[in-house]
């Protein structure tokens, strides 16, 4: 059985809740590092500073060693498929690979011939686990529990690699989910059992967690639904309407923040913002996914130079 | 004297053996770490995923430090030459210099004036030494000796970095050479001793191994000489072809692969392919070639801060 | 207090000549390394050799993980702020920051709220301080003192990062500076206290260092205000002006040199060039500027998981 990080749906609460307690022994200082020399190699087909170097710190914290892969200096520029430069990378003796990729499901390519663990770091609309994993992480640290809680979330559900995924995992987990933002933004014929849409104005008042989605410039194909006011104005995080939060509340955003688009400037590193502590929880929730990857990986995986015919005296 | 590693044919026979030799015992899981830090660059100019994360890994297995260096963000863009590239990179203090470059014979212009060791991991259509030695390592695992087998080389022979010196290292070990595929692309004139013609066919039926050449799209501007299908129906190894093949022979090929040009997708990890066991391979002749230049090198190289005339107390 | 280090002129002499000493020791083979791991990130938004990896090689003498970011696969495509970009590498755990970039000042707005040193590779015509630092190091290792020695600083002033903050130092340190070169690229009236202006072939007789800054073609927007032989002939060190200096004088080069323009090539590893010995200080300087940034940081700053309300049992 390989150790693939794939989907946060393909957890069982029971999975996510072990995740984040190491991820939380790793945020207190606890450390561990695999007994021998393990490689890793970051496959980013997309742009990425925070889950990229992320995952880079996390790696350097657990002493694997990293293999630079560039796709732009790559022989995916000679039209290598994803399938053969994974199968090259494990080939020479890389033990786990990291990958974003803008293929919704990319991974399903790589399900049969590949025997070394896969941690998906984003793929297309679809999943981002380790982001859902850390906005959970943020959640249960502040609250010890998400039973009874309601978690608001807010902006481009249907563009949103983590809005379904967490709304999913918070209702299994005990929450309660409101979704809200631009009408056509989401979809209330497919809402997650547990979920419902409401206002912007109900939606922060009753939310023990605003969290925020990121308006994805980049996916709308330049076609602007809003003018970045008219959105701060509508559905984003004023200065108003986060004077309408409870006591306790928190704000969470998967970042990079569009500055008074999304969230009002102030606000980024007001005392409710819990985004730079994201940040570093994702380190922390990294740590657990690789550990988990990589101790119960087949141990007799390494120096199986098995097709040896003729031994070389030495 | 040092201790690059800049063609095949430089190699007498008994330094491919000993470098083999070396690789072999890596495989089989021995070690070697130098006794100081010592420092390394990989200077890609042409895009590559096997090369250069196969020299990184063989670098990080020796316990190099690797100094990242990208050609796309370098002084290269400010029109710096190779020379003080290199030059600027031995300054600083790397012990060692792997380059990739689409200049035939670029290390002409290093030969005066540099004294750490170049390794050669490609010049423009002239030579490729490392993926030689790794292809000679492949053949020779599986065989035990070179004296006797017939190894048939199939396609862009006139393109290839590693078809001439394969062609002239085998000879010299004791194989015969065949050559075939598209008569345009051999240019039979110019043979290597030892070497012949001979139709598709006729080359897999003879052959103890089949090495195929990978149909360099990207070196014939664009001009396609043929389709895919009609290369593989002619030239590749189709799955009919394969069936021509001697017991116990086998399949080697550079890769990337184009699947179903070259070689029929069914067959790039069937039974008789060693494709992947190349690349695996790659990384312990590397480290077998980095351990040759490294431990050869000059001792008294390091902190010969010699130009000082003033000594400070400290 | 922060150790960042921003320019050459917030430095006082007696700092100026302790990074020169903990170089100086460097240079003759001593090491420190900190007693946890520390993790570094180079943010490059210039293209750069020599500074980048002479900063990845002292990172790496220092024993310190660096965090790779590569500007072009970042979010600063998706349109991040610098300011955004620094405070995600605080947040995820980096310990100090090496930063180029091509807006003058840039670190102006990261003086408010952000926690970690930067350390500036040069700020678009602004400042460059460890290549200044590199520069008095080289000359003081070869004379001992400032204090009476004549420095000629010929070339493109007005768009040197160096050449101001170079002079200020070295006045103060007890030199004179002597600018020269076309008359359009240097403002007399501005010249910095202690300085003058000179023709080139008095400029160069006089000189115990002759400094030559490089032609930035790629800042004069492609307008050349002189051809390559035009500009070597009448400003240049030519063979015939290097007959001029003075017995025991030094050439210095901030490269990347364009050979025949600022200097002629056959005097680029001339005796009395020290321009590959600058590139060697310059690890030194790194490595010394790194240590001051690093064992006077705030002890306090790591595994700070302060907002952690609720303490999980493990």
């Amino acid at each position: 059985m390989k150790w693939d990080l794939l989907t946060t749906s393909q957890l069982s609460t029971k999975e996510i809740q072990g995740i984040i307690l190491s991820a939380s022994g790793f945020a207190s200082g606890k450390t561990w590092q695999p007994k021998e020399k393990l490689f890793i190699s970051n496959l980013f087909y997309e742009p990425s500073t925070r889950t990229k170097s992320s995952f880079e710190m996390a790696e350097r914290k657990l002493g694997l060693e990293v293999i630079p892969f560039e796709v732009q200096t790559s022989s995916v520029l000679k039209g290598e498929t994803l399938y053969d430069t994974v199968k090259t990378l494990e080939a020479i003796g890389t033990d786990a690979i990291v990958i974003r990729h803008s293929a919704d499901s990319y991974f399903s390519e790589l399900e049969k011939g590949i025997r070394i663990p896969i941690i998906n770091a984003g793929d297309g609309k679809g999943h981002h686990p380790t982001q859902s994993l850390l906005d959970l992480m943020t959640i249960q640290q502040e609250f010890g529990s998400f039973t009874g809680l309601t978690v608001t979330i807010i902006g481009d559900i249907l563009h949103s690699r983590v809005a379904r995924s967490n709304a999913d995992a918070l209702v299994r987990l005990g929450a309660t989910v409101i979704f809200s933002g631009p009408e056509d933004w989401v979809d209330q014929n497919q809402l997650p059992a547990g979920s419902c849409y409401m206002s912007v104005d109900e939606a922060v008042e009753l939310a023990d967690v605003v969290m925020l989605l990121r308006v994805q410039h980049e996916r709308h194909d330049g076609k602007l639904l809003f003018d970045n006011n008219e959105y701060h104005r509508n559905y984003g995080l004023t200065l108003e309407r986060e004077r309408l939060m409870k006591k306790g509340s928190i704000i969470l955003h998967p970042a990079p923040v569009n500055r008074g688009v999304e969230i009002a400037d102030e606000l980024v590193e007001s005392p409710k913002s819990r985004i730079f502590k994201q940040m570093e929880n994702g380190v922390y929730i990294r740590m657990a996914v690789l550990k988990r990857a990589l101790e119960n990986r087949n141990g007799g995986m390494k120096n199986d130079n098995v097709d040896q015919k003729w031994q070389i005296a030495y």
